[in-house]
């Protein structure tokens, strides 16, 4: 502990210090990231053919690589402020714990009943939904992390939300599902009977306990067959980077506050979403060449898209309802063992990020779940908070950054996304404390099986 | 919402504005909380016979009546500052939800893994047990929030640290027990073969599934047999309330330092370690007669102690192995009905909340389970926060208050205690979620009942 330094345990913005705009990368990108393609013509996806899915602010958003910033609008922006600034906070006693000349930092997104930064994104995409004057919206969710947010958002603003959760998750895991019907969302298991795919599916795989692409195809299916209704997505689109880039901000104005430099800013990826929010503003000074940040990408090694992945294109869902992206990917039929950390279970990745790894402007390591778990329980021991397995992949590699500080006598600084809470994932915990967690990598065949499956285009 | 309004969403104090003494209200009180007493002799406990099982700072702040402040130690303050100071949030939107002109506030003790406030006693009571020296303490814990904030603190410490858990809750709520475990602690389902109790209720009850009693005293048994442990407790003494005055004081300087003066101070009461932390600077105003708060206590009419229990000597515990305090009490046999609220269902209440409460310097009123959940339900959709079963008690009654103002028109200013998010309690929010939640009341005759067997003081 450093009782005497001058940066506190918790660096909070003022209100009136909050950003006011989000961040659009990829208005800083020198390559662009590849346009969404529709999946029968593989042409472009144009604003007219996006309508029928997703609200028209968002499609706008999700088609612009031009403008830097996006006004946040004022009804957002109070919802923030239930639940941000979210803190940043130095890691005084996990520096002494590991006993490193490093500087260590963690953006803590975890404060809110959806126990993780979807919430920033949920807010955004429900309140256009509103704003068009839809009735409601129709989402997919695995473990419910994404679908708890967006309950949250939708009650807050009054809008209907029919959420599509995995059956196996739906049974298995029956908290979220109980928060999400807390805030007045339908909470479905898929395959349902209530539509034409799930009835499919159900007759063909009969007991069949679902998957996200499912799960996906349902939700699509009843948002552009249900008059007012729209889908939206939690991961992966251009506009959730764009929202998430909040994360970014915040502790970028934080950091300035304090006359802080990071060195290495790492963040965990799954589909992208947390990684790409809070590397925006970085990663346009780095581009820029005005700055030069170490940016470290975290995967898991059960399912390593950047690493081992093939920057092509390739369906965004298992179910191929979904427009093409041009991403890292396994292939869309790319299956991840049981790994716990259930928000990194994408076989593709942002397409923002991955355009962003391929022009060589961030590393990508993959760590696995074994030391993960150990590096979880250190934090959880020193800093109090218990992590989200998701998070604890960014905490393993601030870890072993700091280790390497210690012996090189380095004081850098490091700044990692700490994207939320494991409070809804203690079996996996309990798996670790009884030491019956393992760990899986693919083989070098069984990707290159999944990725020979990737759409010729 | 107030965009326009000058308080912010959430008012915290900087770490330079946080306090650094505990406040003592015995010191103002009037009347002192009578002493504890010798469960054999009726003779009020000494310093030395309470050596075998607190330690002894802990004993010294528990028997002054007359210190009115006690400094923080450092290593205590640094630990408070990881996740301190908590917010006092303005509930704009709640307040917009219900139409009201009332202010409303509440001061969230959410934010940290423990998921409540009881980690700020934890961590006094673990350092206290180091700092003599000793190698490590034992506890009782029910649902585990006291056993997850004595884990968290004894890890942090490097104390070793044995919970007994009532076997149901063991069985049947694994998530905290794995929180638990996440920080080192060894957890044993109650009643044990590890302990003579133990070993003699496994034997006259074949199958039992525990009580809060049982496990308390297999943990002082543990404690008191064996060298180098203490035995600490998270709620009812009056050394807990001292250091749950870190609620009241941060409350009173976030209150001072926007000029904003509470006329309704309301807090959930079990065995009244919130509620007594919370009113405890306030409460010493009022009995000085510079301010004249209207304070109010909120409990369970399954478990009503202070509406409808007795001020008498009674045991602490079941096991009857505790010395004996004056409290309301419904009589140390008495059960209460399912009620989710598990931090809730304590026969007794502190000496000092019962003490105040009958010299007539707070109100309490009872209140059902389903009203509560429908209250707890309405805070979640607006606030954005899924309250715990305990802290929704005051939730109820805050917006009682506010309604009441909706009618007269009065703009007063209501402050209470959020003490703890329900993320371990969707049982309960299930059960409420699909209407299967009863209320219960006891009868007058079974209230009798159990008062009756009071020991003879």
């Amino acid at each position: 502990m450093n009782s005497t330094s001058q940066i506190p345990y918790k660096i909070y913005l003022s209100e009136s210090e909050m950003p006011t705009k989000w961040h659009n990368v990829r208005a800083a990108m020198k390559n662009k990231p590849a346009p969404l393609l529709n999946p029968a013509t593989h042409e472009p996806m144009s604003f007219d053919d996006l309508r029928p899915v997703f609200c028209d602010e968002l499609i706008k958003q999700e088609l612009d690589n031009d403008n830097e910033y996006y006004d946040i609008p004022d009804e957002i922006r109070e919802f923030y402020k239930m639940y941000r600034p979210s803190p940043l906070v130095r890691a005084y006693c996990l520096e002494k714990a590991l006993d490193t000349p490093a500087k260590i930092y963690y953006k803590f997104e975890g404060n809110n009943t959806s126990g993780s930064h979807k919430l920033n994104s949920a807010i955004a995409q429900a309140y256009y939904a509103k704003k068009q004057g839809l009735k409601g919206i129709t989402t997919e969710t695995g473990a419910g992390q994404w679908g708890t947010a967006l309950s949250m958002a939708s009650a807050y603003l009054g809008l209907d939300l029919k959420v599509y959760m995995v059956k196996v998750s739906y049974e298995q895991k029956p908290f979220r599902r109980e928060v999400m019907r807390t805030y007045g969302a339908s909470v479905t298991p898929s395959p349902s009977m209530d539509t034409e795919i799930g009835r499919k599916i159900n007759a063909a795989h009969p007991g069949t306990t679902g998957s996200l692409g499912c799960a996906i195809s349902e939700a699509v299916e009843v948002a552009t067959t249900t008059e007012g209704y729209r889908y939206v997505l939690g991961s992966v689109l251009n506009q959730v980077v764009l929202h998430q880039s909040i994360i970014g901000l915040e502790t970028k104005a934080a950091l300035d506050k304090y006359n802080i430099t990071p060195d290495i800013i790492i963040g965990c990826a799954g589909g992208g979403s947390n990684l790409g929010g809070l590397i925006s503003p970085f990663m346009a000074e780095k581009i820029r060449g005005e700055k030069n940040y170490r940016i470290i990408a975290v995967e898991p090694a059960s399912c390593p898209s950047l690493t081992r992945g093939k920057f092509a294109y390739d369906f965004c869902d298992t179910g191929m309802v979904c427009p093409l992206a041009k991403m890292y990917t396994l292939g869309s039929d790319f299956i991840p063992s049981a790994n716990h950390a259930g928000g990194l279970r994408y076989h593709g990745m942002s397409p923002i990020v991955s355009q962003l790894y391929d022009d060589g402007y961030m590393e990508a390591v993959s760590v696995e779940q074994t030391s993960v778990f150990e590096a979880a329980t250190k934090f959880a021991r020193t800093e109090g908070i218990l992590p989200a397995p998701e998070s604890s992949h960014a905490i393993r590699v601030a870890i072993d950054e700091a280790l390497k500080c210690k012996e090189t006598g380095e004081e850098k600084t490091i700044v990692f996304g700490l994207t939320g809470t494991g409070y809804f994932d203690l079996f996996a915990y309990q798996k670790f404390n009884d030491n019956e967690m393992s760990d899986y990598i693919p083989t070098d065949e069984e990707l290159a099986r999944s990725i020979a499956n990737l759409p010729k285009v």
